[in-house]
């Protein structure tokens, strides 16, 4: 099963995936969830806004348990966030099948489309569209970098743009939704734990910062007669570095714009992006005007005038306690046998599970990443580690399912 | 004769101006000249370079005096960088006239064509060619932002391209080139002084820092597991200007290019490049190397690979002693009834005197700028100090020509 997504939408350049919503490759990955469903002899069906569904019993017979995630990629990306949480659901209902565990409820494996965002700049535009914190007309109206809609780009994939929009019915049917995904950094690795689960989404926003300052030349303007804002800048960068260190939160500038961009010319404006995430709204709230003074404060001595704007801010998402507390309870080490107990642990990423969570249920299943790394070619997860995921979530699907 | 000048190639929204080689505005600039010329009754000419020529006397009878400097600018440029030179030289004749001085020599003004380099991306093209500095068929083949050739856009502005190269018969028949030119940083404006002689153009060069580390997801990847290019970035930006003042020197990160620039990705990497400029090429060169030093001692830290291309290099040009020795002398405040002697200073920027001092015995005056300000539209120059500044260049003029 793995090994026929593997191929789909890689660039033999990079060895990256190439995985945008509704192209070809998009539609090579969807046949393949298509095929999968086929396989196990699932209801196959595809939602008002191009989720896919893949059925396991009588989707009207009672109140659902969902797993699943997604199959798209960041540009370059790696084979295992969004895909692993697919094949992992799959796997996980073979093995109640292989237990023997007669389900209860009707079990569902989803694939959200057009998580990541990287073609039409919006991340997880089919949770969000379903769960009505995305407008229809909004949506049609996204473009990408060729200005072509995501109603064209729907259609031409031959999906229905008119149709898309809020399914309150569909997610009152859900009574959990397990998503199951590729750690994006080292907190299980450093607990030497295959599995672990997710407490809470980070708090997270964007923020620009103009600093401006004044155009000479580079070759004749004393130091002292200056008002160079990339000095500024790069104090800023510093700054938000060490603030974040000391708040045990994380500050990253890694988008900058310079006008005129000469190499000649003292810059004038020098316009740089903070992403900033922390534990909490406080924490963050406080990283993030400290690392503002700072900038003024170098920007009054560098004669640099700074301005900063909030591009935008997503609030904290706390994982239902009572689902995420009947998931380490599932997972419990002397009832499954492992050696620790499953840890517990944040994520500074965003997911369909923490859109969906304002709706439904929801909890989310971490498989270690040795290295951390995510959004790169670079990421992996060890075979063993990936079949403790799909034990893990099969016991969890079993617990909330077949109990 | 200024009045009618200004207006000429100014953008109406940022006050700049926008003369640029073989444009409609370069255009005008040049019939202005022209039209200049004519009304003294001076011989025209342009050469096969398209640098234009007003002369006094007959070009052929001796070594001639010429004065002059350049009428297109870099980007929303101010109104004196070049235009000043030119201007200064039709009035300096003016006032030797008015004084009754008979010149014993062939005199000249002339206006380099595109010195700024700001349409084909490099400097002095007009003197560089005629020195031999630039081959014809390199000259031709630069292109500007629009993939137009120099051969074509001369073409376009009825010049013959076929006719460009080395001019040594028109530079041997000079005894002397003295270029007035507002000056671009604020040592006459320190020492209280309205004009000032040049003795050096520093050495200059530009040098490309690649800083290079390891894309990653800014929202989950901690502190610890970094190779952020941009932190590596940032010391280099503040080292280079520490550097720099220690050094007595200038150094500047004005460029900047960033790789993948998302905002929530972790640079891969961050390109640089440093503007250098010192008195002399040793401590240009140890400044150099004292910043690149910085860059990787801060790049092993941050586990981020530096690498440092040197793009271009201009050595020091030391402007012929004898004849500045001999505008001091003709400056001097005993003789001419000045309060102070004429300071002599270096310049950190090009001039088509630079080029030209390689072959032919070149001199510059400088008028003061209040601010230091150039290449801006807020570039100025005291009314006072340009009718200072043309007297200056009457008094070099006439010891020159009709001594």
């Amino acid at each position: 099963m793995w090994r026929d997504l593997l191929p789909l939408g890689r660039d033999a350049r990079s060895g990256g995936y190439r995985r945008y919503a509704w192209t070809p490759a998009d539609g090579d990955c969807r046949a393949w969830f298509r095929a999968q469903a086929a396989d196990r002899g699932l209801a196959y069906e595809i939602d008002r806004n191009g989720n896919q569904w893949a059925w396991l019993g009588d989707p009207t017979a009672g109140q659902a348990v969902v797993t699943g995630s997604h199959l798209d990629s960041v540009p370059d990306g790696g084979a295992y966030d969004g895909p692993l949480g697919v094949v992992s659901a799959f796997a996980a209902l073979d093995e109640l099948r292989d237990r023997g565990a007669v389900p209860r409820k009707p079990l569902a494996v989803v694939n959200f489309g057009d998580e990541e965002g990287a073609r039409f700049g919006l991340a997880c535009v089919g949770s969000r569209l379903t769960a009505g914190q995305l407008g229809p007309e909004d949506a049609r109206e996204l473009r990408d970098g060729d200005g072509v809609t995501l109603a064209a780009a729907m259609e031409r994939a031959g999906y229905d743009p008119a149709a898309i929009g809020a399914d309150p019915e569909r997610l009152a049917r859900i009574d959990a939704f397990v998503e199951l995904h590729v750690e994006q950094g080292r907190a299980l690795d450093l607990q030497s734990a295959p599995v672990g689960v997710a407490s809470a989404i980070w708090p997270h926003g964007r923020w620009r910062f103009d600093f401006r300052g004044e155009a000479n030349h580079a070759g004749t303007t004393r130091l002292d007669d200056r008002h160079d804002p990339m000095l500024t800048y790069a104090h800023t960068v510093l700054a938000a570095r060490e603030k974040a260190r000391l708040a045990g939160a994380l500050a990253t500038f890694g988008k900058v714009g310079v006008e005129p961009n000469g190499v000649n010319a003292i810059a004038s404006l020098v316009r740089g992006w903070l992403d900033s995430r922390a534990a909490d709204e406080e924490t963050l709230a406080g990283l993030v005007a400290a690392v503002e003074a700072a900038a003024r404060e170098h920007g009054a001595r560098d004669g640099v005038d700074v301005r900063v704007v909030r591009e935008s801010f997503t609030p904290v998402v706390e994982f239902a306690h009572d689902l995420r507390d009947r998931l380490t309870a599932l997972l419990d080490p002397a009832a499954a046998g492992r050696g620790t107990p499953v840890p517990v642990l944040p994520t500074g990423a965003g997911h369909d599970a923490g859109i969906l969570s304002a709706a439904v249920p929801t909890a989310m299943l971490f498989v270690r990443n040795p290295t951390g790394v995510s959004h790169s070619p670079a990421e992996s997860a060890a075979e063993d580690d990936c079949v403790a995921g799909v034990t893990a979530l099969a016991d969890v699907l079993e617990g909330l399912a077949c109990g």
